[in-house]
């Protein structure tokens, strides 16, 4: 490869067996146009696939009656709806059925997705219809370049306050396709300096043409919004959103970027929050300030994406009434009916803030009458920054299947709204930093689509396309990839009880880093045990969730172990369901990760002659620092609670 | 005031008792040249000295038999070495005799001060002789105009790797002189970037204007120095002190320096330090790299200036054995007697760094052969960022009066060499933050001058220059003054051991904040006790003292109590002289301390009406800082340690 960025999973490079040719040496269409932008994207995908991994150049004929090849058909909405697909195999041909044009992308991404897997397409019959309607990509980029909480290089998007439009930003557009994505925000949802700017004619041009490469493959651009633009972009001196002056200077901002953008998705916004301004400001609700800007897209089918993450930011560490973790529900739950039907709330998994562990936001699902959209984070802010290996699709199933009422899941709450991430690419050459960081973007958009697709199966996918589809590669790398969360878990922090990372970096040990701050993040450990009281003793936070998980975690008896800090203070003698005293515990999770993780390294390095040479030495460079922040943390931890609870390890192991 | 900066003390602008008037209203210069610089600088300050205190001008007058008026006399300088002087009045005129001519500048300065302390002339017969020689001031200032550790806004000396020549530097160059000080180094010690180019042509013009102005107030210039100047310079690719193409390198680039800057003092050189390079990259000893250019500086007359701050910024926190404290002597000892005689160590007063309370170093007065000078920090680092007041005179006398062994105290091994001091000042207003910091400059430079004034003494000549001669204030702010660093030291970190501050920025606290770093600076606390062992039995740092200081040290019943934890690990249970134990004295003197501070600020409102309005409300401004500060330290050390311990306060007052 000349350019200097990997094809990631979409390696057609790599050839593959040719018991599929026969599928491939034709196409055509039936009731699709090959010259709309999706479909001759879908078609050129198809030849490209097609000609590096099977050595043939399909041709498009006008027949209908093809062999050996690929018949595209459009059928009624009624049968398939929008964005679905059927594939079948006949004996001679095989057949994509869609009623829109995405579905026919998808189908054609499902099939080279086969063949890279070699995976036979004869006798295929199925029907793939995505589970959640949104499936959408959040980039913390900036305009200068940065990106922030990003771990794989810059920006591709942005540099020095210019966009970016080149052969990058189309493959990009072609590999979040693949796995199903159609939406992504370009810019950080801290709408600072020059990307408050985005939406002035300024940057229109360039916009414009990130729009429809994205749109030539289904994809819906966002942007982030400041929702104090008036004020910095020469309007109202105001953000009120009851201000008639404020209203009005939207709706012609809105109106220009309409004219400018048609089909734009719409706008994120993040406010109220960490020193962004927001409705709350002026004294109005979150409903208020949303409902502002929707009224105004609504004529154009645009979007509001509002942010929960509204918390005080400025606590006292000796307060312990304020809870954080309550903050989200507190903040929104009586709005909850009071948004306009184009707004969206996006909702983080966890109340606190992407930890390794923590409850599923009681938000989530608390609200009945508001559209709520998941938020994950695939850039691993706290979970390695991708030096560490962490595969968080277990993390993110866990979520999605929370019961968080009897008969509803997280993923019924939220199906019929949208599943975002925030990710982690960057402009390395393997896009995010660590190589196999690259799963959990391939997993968050192949879990968007499925649901029901095990964390394993779409880790063998991910393998195989990008690595090889070797038995022994696909076995020791999966093992690696499903285990790394709970090794990651088992070396940090314990129990649900998250934090202990070095401050503003969020990277490696600092028991106390966060015990003092103003964030709202607390260990309270003393010399007789550690964890936040919510019960309802405590903040009351247990008392956000239905029953039973009210109860549940209100008992420490029924709590699940592994938030048992996040939920109770414990002292050290605790004994756990594993007969382990909570000390023992802790002492023993943080040697067993490291032992974990130099089990990894060995299971890497044997795969030495099967993995692409520069791969292999990239992650096993990443390996080696993984395994001194293993010890680090291990060190720090097992130390700060040996001189802090005076109880020496049961095993006699070294601890300083 | 048109200009925006104050007169610190050189408060002429302030009407004095005309009892003085006699002795000034003319002058008569015999044996001096009233065109000399410094002649023509001294004779100046009177004018304008007298103009503004006593509203005269005194005219200059050619016959010697003068009345109501000063005569200046060109005296041998076996009677008085240069830069002394003898100040006698005589009926109807005053004399300064000296043999040189700073005695006269500093003649001069000695009488405005005692006209603006309203002090008569009248039987006046002093002979004032320096203590020390060498009076330095060390700026830690970049090129870029930030300063490294300065908490009074940019520097002066330069700005956009510009340097800054005009009305303030003569101002500045003036209040310094005013003080005794006879040498100041512009730059920092961390040369890097631009700075590197200071010895090159870039910068002569300028550095040159710089020095001319200083040496019209009897200041040397000294420049820090890269020693990797040879390779970011363009010479040769290495910069081994025993290689002939370096050594030669530098002979050309010191030939080039003193041909355009003659008279410069000298180069002060951080090597081998924190990152920064050193003999000790090509196996070379300290003595090697500061000969090297002693050797060609010996020509011109110059010194080389060479910090003795030595040690592993690397070490790993797990590892008892190595001892930070150890390194400065464990470097620099085996080196005794291998330096030329215009090469100095300057070795910071304790071991550490600049804590509120250290041991001192036992380098100083360890070394037996070798040109030494002390050095302290006026720029508050640890000591509060002159936002809180800390008034270090004392700390400085502790050191100089110590008794390194029974005969000898660090001032009799630095006297013949120097003291110098990191300086606190930068371009805001008042110089120095608060206005009160400005009493460790005066401090400073006078106690250079004459080690004998006690603390009180040079806090009143302060006062009453800066602020008032008013009784009240004098007292009350004597007091203040007098009682911070105590006051500091109660809430912060206890007994020596130091530290506990928010790592990088170093104020505010972080119990744990370099517990776990790289910087080899721990407390070692556990749940029974905290301290690190410095004795025979632990790291062994104790034999660096001679006797009877090491076996006083090394045992925890004569180890001085303010510097227990520096030497010991201690029980909390532990009792102290007081009757107290360890903890209980930890949580009593945390208390105390922010009952001082707000004693302090109720002290200070008592003055509105007596000190001048923009001082009075800064300050106070700094006080209610310094308060939330020392409620912060109270309560994280408090709670940190009642945490650990699980031992309550006696006297049950509130801990989180």
């Amino acid at each position: 490869m000349e350019k200097n960025w990997t094809s990631l999973w979409l390696k057609y490079h790599a050839k593959a067996s040719r018991n599929n040719l026969k599928f491939c040496e034709m196409v055509h269409l039936d009731g699709f146009n090959e010259r709309s932008a999706i479909i001759s994207n879908a078609l050129e995908e198809f030849f490209r696939g097609v000609n590096g991994m099977l050595g043939v150049k399909p041709s498009l004929i006008k027949e209908a009656n093809i062999k050996n090849g690929l018949r595209i058909l459009r059928i009624a909405d009624e049968m398939i709806p929008d964005e679905g697909f059927r594939l079948t195999a006949e004996a001679d041909h095989i057949n994509i059925e869609a009623s829109g044009e995405n579905g026919v992308l998808y189908g054609i991404f499902f099939l080279l997705r086969q063949i890279l897997m070699e995976k036979p397409l004869d006798g295929i019959n199925i029907t793939s219809i995505p589970d959640i309607k949104n499936r959408m990509l959040n980039h913390w980029d900036n305009l200068d370049g940065s990106i922030e909480r990003g771990y794989s290089g810059s920006s591709f998007f942005f540099k020095e306050n210019k966009i970016l439009v080149n052969e990058r930003t189309k493959d990009y557009a072609r590999l979040i396709a693949s796995i199903g994505i159609n939406g992504v925000v370009i810019n950080n949802v801290n709408v600072k300096d020059a990307a408050t700017f985005l939406i002035t004619p300024a940057y229109f041009d360039e916009v414009r043409k990130l729009k429809d490469i994205f749109a030539g493959y289904g994809i819906k651009l966002f942007l982030s919004l400041n929702f104090a633009a008036p004020l910095e972009l020469g309007g109202p001196d105001s953000a009120d959103p009851f201000d008639e002056e404020v209203i009005s200077w939207w709706r012609g901002q809105i109106a220009t970027v309409y004219e400018a953008l048609p089909g734009l998705g719409g706008f994120l916004v993040k406010a109220d929050s960490e020193g962004r301004p927001g409705p709350f400001t002026y004294g109005r609700t979150q409903a208020d300030g949303a409902n502002m800007l929707a009224r105004l897209l609504k004529p154009y089918g645009g979007l509001v994406i509002w942010r929960c993450f509204v918390y005080n930011c400025t606590q006292d560490w000796r307060d312990r009434k304020t809870d954080r973790a309550r903050a989200g529900y507190d903040n929104f739950i009586k709005t909850d009916g009071d948004y306009l039907d184009n707004v969206v709330l996006q909702i983080k998994n966890g109340p606190m803030d992407f930890q390794i562990r923590e409850p599923v936001s009681p938000l989530l699902g608390g609200l009945k009458e508001t559209n709520q959209m998941l938020e994950v984070q695939i850039a691993q802010e706290y979970t390695g920054h991708q030096i560490d290996v962490c595969y968080l699709v277990p993390m993110f199933k866990e979520v999605l299947g929370f019961n968080h009422q009897s008969d509803e899941t997280i993923f019924d709450v939220i199906k019929k709204i949208g599943f975002c991430a925030v990710t982690n690419t960057g402009n390395d050459e393997n896009w995010t930093g660590n190589d196999l960081a690259a799963a959990n973007l391939y997993g968050f958009g192949r879990l968007a689509w499925s649901v029901s697709l095990t964390a394993a199966e779409i880790a063998e996918e991910w393998i195989k396309m990008t690595l090889s589809c070797d038995e022994e590669t696909v076995s020791v790398v999966k093992k690696i990839l499903l285990s790394s969360r709970e090794t990651y878990e088992k070396y940090t922090s314990p129990l649900g009880i998250g934090w202990m990372v070095t401050p503003h970096l969020h990277y490696g040990p600092s028991v106390d880093g966060y015990e003092y701050s103003l964030w709202g993040t607390y260990h309270r450990s003393d010399h007789l045990g550690i964890g936040v009281d919510r019960t309802l003793n405590g903040t009351g936070y247990t008392s956000q969730y239905h029953e039973p998980n009210a109860s549940l975690y209100d008992d420490i008896e029924t709590c699940p172990e592994e938030l048992l800090l996040f939920f109770h203070h414990v002292p050290y003698k605790y004994v756990l369901k594993s007969g382990k005293t909570l000390i023992q515990h802790i002492y023993d999770t943080h040697f067993e990760g490291v032992l974990e993780v130099e089990e990894m390294i060995r299971a890497w390095e044997g795969l030495s002659a099967k993995i692409p040479a520069q791969v292999f030495k990239l992650v096993k460079e990443r390996f080696s620092l993984q395994l001194i922040n293993a010890k680090e943390w291990r060190d720090q931890v097992n130390t700060y609670f040996y001189r802090k609870s005076g109880i020496k390890d049961e095993k006699g192991r070294e601890i300083f």
